[in-house]
């Protein structure tokens, strides 16, 4: 009868230990794994008191890529496609663009034409679609969009096709006293109108790539108008250059998925104390997509090499992730 | 007996009030009058949840403009003193700069000459002396500078010649959920070395005029290096579009006391519900300087007349505060 209760208490015990592990657990979409280690050991380092390695709340900053590290960037970025979608749209104020490309490209939907038209076609696109209205107006086209358009394959609003595993990440940061920051090559102003809503981050921490803008009065109203003219590129080099300039100090925290965030992780790297710099690589063809070093978006290549020299978390999306998305079970 | 009791309980009443009130003043610096009372009727406006023109916490932005509305600008800004001590500190490495305008101006103290250069003279000292420097050691020679550097008339560090009135409203709301920010037309560097000791805003929450900057390796190490050239001047209508570029969202109060400050607080006006522009008038030779129209630094004119015919705050300093620096008795 004793060895019986004995059990029954153990028992108990047992269980009650795995139901609070699970319910403390701030990262339930990822498995057990280096990945999830590295981001709680990171997380203690900095916030105990009694850590060599303790940031004061104040200081501790944390930034994230957004395509393809936050949300998903295949089959294309979700700016490209919007752009695309713009030209048709505006098409027929534009009868010009039945014969210019890149537009002709884009209406008739020859997409290795517009792929050979570069980084200069691209811009011509972004450019024509991205310009010409105040902000208030674009905020309201961009949201609009993302209301109605659905991703090719998933079927979902883009801002459902967010990683679940990054959301709780996101918030397991916050919740610890981090400030968390978005700094993409995406453009500023796509984002803004719902980084909030989707991942809690406010308008006034996003960082991003930006077209010139001016302030003017129009019908005694003001509004700020946007210029077809490129201000800053957030990627690559200009993304320590952009958390210098829209953030003012130096992150401890880094999080990206391709070469466009190397210089991001390592300007993070350089700094003192506890550090985290996390690629997330794209490894999951059934429940999301698998590329790295030949993508056309999101190339994942010089910095897949660096982060294995330099011993930086990369994430196994297939293995380290549980879920993908907020809708899966 | 009964009527002694009465008065007894009334005064103990009343002196309880009396105390209440004064130990929850927020704003003990201001005198009583419609600029104080304009500011605490904003707040409740804004923060009281029956109030038709209730704003989210999250969503409360307040913009400081700082030269002239947090600090002193007289006799000269601050940061341009600082550009002519840096010039006097570089030149035994420039030995042309002896013969050459507007440097020799700066070394013979020939202000009038300096005056003279202009705008572009101005912009030559600024790109000589902050730029060619990482932007940590940049950061350094600014606390170095600050640190060691007096007020000409008021013989106190620059730090300590911030207004104390000013420094209660940014304190004041901050307890109402208000996210404080600086806009100014100085230099977002020059800016980020000392506003949260000062002013308790932290480095992220400072927008500013800049100049370039390059990301690079020096020594395997990362850098961001200053570039002797303009990227952004955050002054008159380039103010609504730098609080449009770094905040992304419109705020609801705007400080300023020039006409560099229009546009911010033309574009804060034009938003919905309740908001708050307010203007500090230099009013007080004695106690600091008094100037206006005709002023060479932080010259109020336009932006005066248009707040008169706004209704837009003035701050009389003289009348409004009670003590003007943190060292007043």
């Amino acid at each position: 009868m004793k060895r019986i209760l004995y059990v029954i208490v153990l028992l108990a015990a047992g269980l009650a230990l795995v139901g609070a592990a699970s319910a403390g657990d701030p990262l339930p979409s990822w498995n057990e794994g280096p990945a999830k280690q590295a981001i709680l050991d990171f997380v203690k380092a900095t916030t105990d008191q009694a850590s060599p390695k303790f940031v004061a709340p104040a200081e501790r900053i944390a930034v994230f890529d957004n395509d393809g590290t936050l949300w998903v960037e295949h089959p294309m970025y979700t700016q490209l496609a919007f752009a695309l979608d713009r030209v048709k749209t505006l098409a027929p104020r534009h009868p010009e663009w039945r014969e210019k490309p890149p537009f002709k490209d884009v209406l008739d939907n020859n997409l290795p034409a517009l792929a050979a038209s570069g980084k200069r076609g691209l811009m011509e696109l972004v450019m024509a679609t991205h310009a010409g209205m105040t902000t208030q107006e674009f905020d309201q086209i961009v949201t609009d969009w993302l209301a109605t358009t659905r991703h090719p394959r998933f079927k979902r609003p883009y801002t459902e096709l967010v990683y679940q595993p990054m959301l709780e990440l996101l918030g397991y940061l916050r919740a610890n006293g981090f400030k968390t920051f978005i700094v993409s090559g995406g453009g500023v102003e796509f984002m803004r109108p719902w980084t909030k809503k989707v991942y809690g981050v406010p308008p006034e921490q996003v960082v991003g790539s930006s077209i010139k803008t001016r302030y003017e009065l129009k019908n005694g109203k003001p509004v700020i108008v946007r210029l077809p003219e490129v201000d800053f590129i957030d990627d690559k080099a200009g993304k320590p250059v952009g958390i210098n300039k829209f953030i003012g100090r130096r992150p401890q925290a880094a999080f990206g998925n391709s070469d466009g965030d190397l210089e991001m992780l390592q300007w993070t790297a350089a700094g003192p104390g506890a550090r985290l710099m996390l690629l997330v690589h794209h490894t999951d063809s059934k429940r999301e997509y698998a590329y790295d070093r030949q993508a056309h978006f999101g190339r994942l290549d010089k910095a897949l090499n660096l982060a294995k020299r330099r011993g930086w978390v990369v994430v196994d999306m297939q293995k380290d992730w549980k879920r993908i998305f907020p809708s899966d079970k």
